[in-house]
């Protein structure tokens, strides 16, 4: 298996863009990327698009035809990838496979969504389950696990809350989020309830965005530079985990980090900084014990200790995370490896953690107990 | 890159199938696929799922999820790819990266769609563009390139219309065709008009559909059985020609075509048996010269001299094409793998292409002079 790099990074501020389309926000986002990595569009072998929601909010199919067409990309193999709230970050897992693989030694992967739309309605990943029209949305099931988390843990409603504040305290030295405010515990804890104890402040907002990373073979990387940043390990898991009744816990997520880790051949230790998929305050605390870097039941510990946030031992979400930025499916998964690889090369202004060597994604949709599920890690390193 | 293997293959006959889920129609194709290679699906590392318009249609994202969840594959890396019509085959295309790459030994492809619904309308892929709002739906395209062939190689209608005669009197031959009667040129003629000269009876049906393939490393396969069915080249590529005002001739399709003879290390004469994008007939007389069965404008002779018949020196579509079976999008690329496999295997039954040893696929999908195009190439050989 060939070593991979990430040759180039772009991303535009999420927000809300009413009158801007899927073609412009990726276009835009493929030429910061292009433009970063200092290569040749005509030397850009293939292109990976990942899209959830196209098809069903913007009556858009072949998303990344569209997009890489848009960018000057003429004549390459163009795939678009559906994975749910982890499209972003499979697109990136199927353009290192090839790379690693030896088909290609330069592609672009890109992420673009646009949640906001003149409609309303639930967002429905997965089939129309009768849990779903029954009202067991994703909030609906996040507060379930909260609940749950807070009877066999001893959590309190608040304990979870803090998340949100951390999380929007990194938001405002994040020009990229959408939301840069800071908030208080108060404030959290008073805003509207979605799902008891879930209230608004803990629920990622929605957010239209694009972002977009170029991937080529580390022999490729060399040409360019002495320091290239690679990726040691690039994990995508579907399916259930042995016991669906297990509701606080993805097993999924627990075996994709241990692939990962194993194939990255380190541990969570050697983690210096991680985007995680915090589309609730619960799914933070739940994903640092999945991904290992704390026992079940301790995620709480882990966030009041000050370790996860910025200036602790081990930084989560410095970007502000989904809770911040907003959760553009398809763009999400490649926003974070965009965060991760600014963090590796020092470029992360006011939020960069000092020495960051070894960074870890983690980006997931679908529900447990329904199959849709798909989890990717994705390990970067300097 | 490492030789890859078809183990297995399953399809449902093509049809009209209100009642009966994504789910439900996936997983059986699935199941027939793992019984016929012979395989655990316990062995089974990776799934790859070809859908177009489930979110559209059926409002279900995630169709690969739940599909392989049903056909009982769990915990395992889960991809949906949208390509348009070319879907299937883009998952198909991806699973033969995966396992030639060295990153699995073992894979399923599988592509399904319901195209009948309740509601009606104008299939629609790509962003909605003016020329569609205008009226340029795909039927209207393919009018268009119909009568500038008309003008340009003197072809008429009726020699046209033969397409639908000869691939409707294969269809007779194929238990999995939706549409199994023969058509008389005069039938074909007098049939309703929907674009001109494009008459309903030569543009493609819908269909409710699935087909699976399990892929495998060669080394794999030769454990299994002495003569595996193996992938010479699996082709995709996207976006227009160097002339997008050359209505009648799709430029990708000849790179493609090119890049799928250099891997398989063949030409267009080592051809035995083909599956093509046959989706109105004029497609079917361009595609004979886009993969290079003959030159430019000899398309009609081709088909009036009988070589692309059952029986001819280089049968095409003798399962009945799309016009025959209809077009389930992410079904219809693994679909036509999955004749080919048959006919290589001397499983054919009464449309066997005697002594057949080389076979090619192709699949298409978008417009051309819109940027939605994408064209699969395969060539599969005993």
């Amino acid at each position: 298996m060939r070593e991979v790099a990430v040759l180039g990074v772009g991303m535009i501020p999420f927000g809300k863009f009413l009158n801007r389309s899927l073609r412009d926000l990726g276009r835009e986002a493929c030429w910061l990327a292009i433009k970063d990595a200092g290569v040749s569009p005509k030397h850009i072998e293939a292109g990976y698009m990942g899209n959830a929601l196209g098809a069903v909010l913007q009556g858009h199919t072949g998303v990344g035809q569209t997009v890489f067409a848009e960018a000057g990309l003429h004549g390459i193999p163009i795939l678009n990838i559906e994975n749910a709230c982890a499209s972003g970050s499979s697109a990136f897992r199927e353009a290192w496979m090839a790379i690693a693989g030896g088909h290609y030694d330069l592609v672009i992967a890109t992420g673009v969504e646009k949640t906001y739309t003149e409609q309303g309605g639930v967002l429905d990943i997965g089939e129309a389950e009768p849990e779903l029209r029954l009202g067991l949305s994703l909030p609906g099931f996040f507060a379930l696990m909260a609940n749950r988390y807070m009877a066999e843990h001893g959590a309190t409603a608040e304990q979870i809350a803090k998340v949100s504040v951390k999380n929007h305290k990194h938001s405002v030295l994040n020009p990229y989020s959408q939301y840069r405010k800071a908030v208080t515990l108060e404030e959290v804890m008073a805003s509207p309830m979605v799902a008891d104890p879930l209230t608004v402040l803990q629920c990622c907002p929605r957010a239209d965005g694009a972002a977009a990373v170029i991937l080529g073979s580390a022999d490729y990387a060399r040409r360019l530079t002495t320091s290239p940043v690679l990726v040691s390990a690039a994990v995508l898991m579907s399916g259930m985990g042995d016991n669906p009744s297990d509701i606080i816990h993805f097993r999924m997520n627990e075996i994709a980090a241990q692939r990962a880790y194993e194939r990255a051949g380190i541990g969570p230790e050697d983690i210096d900084v991680v985007e995680l998929h915090d589309c609730f305050t619960i799914a933070e605390l739940h994903h640092y014990e999945t991904l290992g870097f704390c026992s079940r039941g301790e995620g709480v510990k882990l966030l009041e200790d000050g370790v996860t946030q910025l200036g602790g031992r081990l930084p989560v979400n410095v970007s502000g995370g989904l809770l911040s930025r907003g959760h553009p499916l398809g763009a999400t998964g490649i926003a974070q490896i965009v965060e991760i690889v600014w963090q590796l090369r020092g470029q992360a202004g006011d939020r960069q953690v000092e020495g960051a060597r070894v960074g870890l994604t983690h980006c997931m949709g679908g529900i447990k107990g329904q199959d849709a599920q798909a989890t990717t890690i994705h390990i970067i390193r300097r």
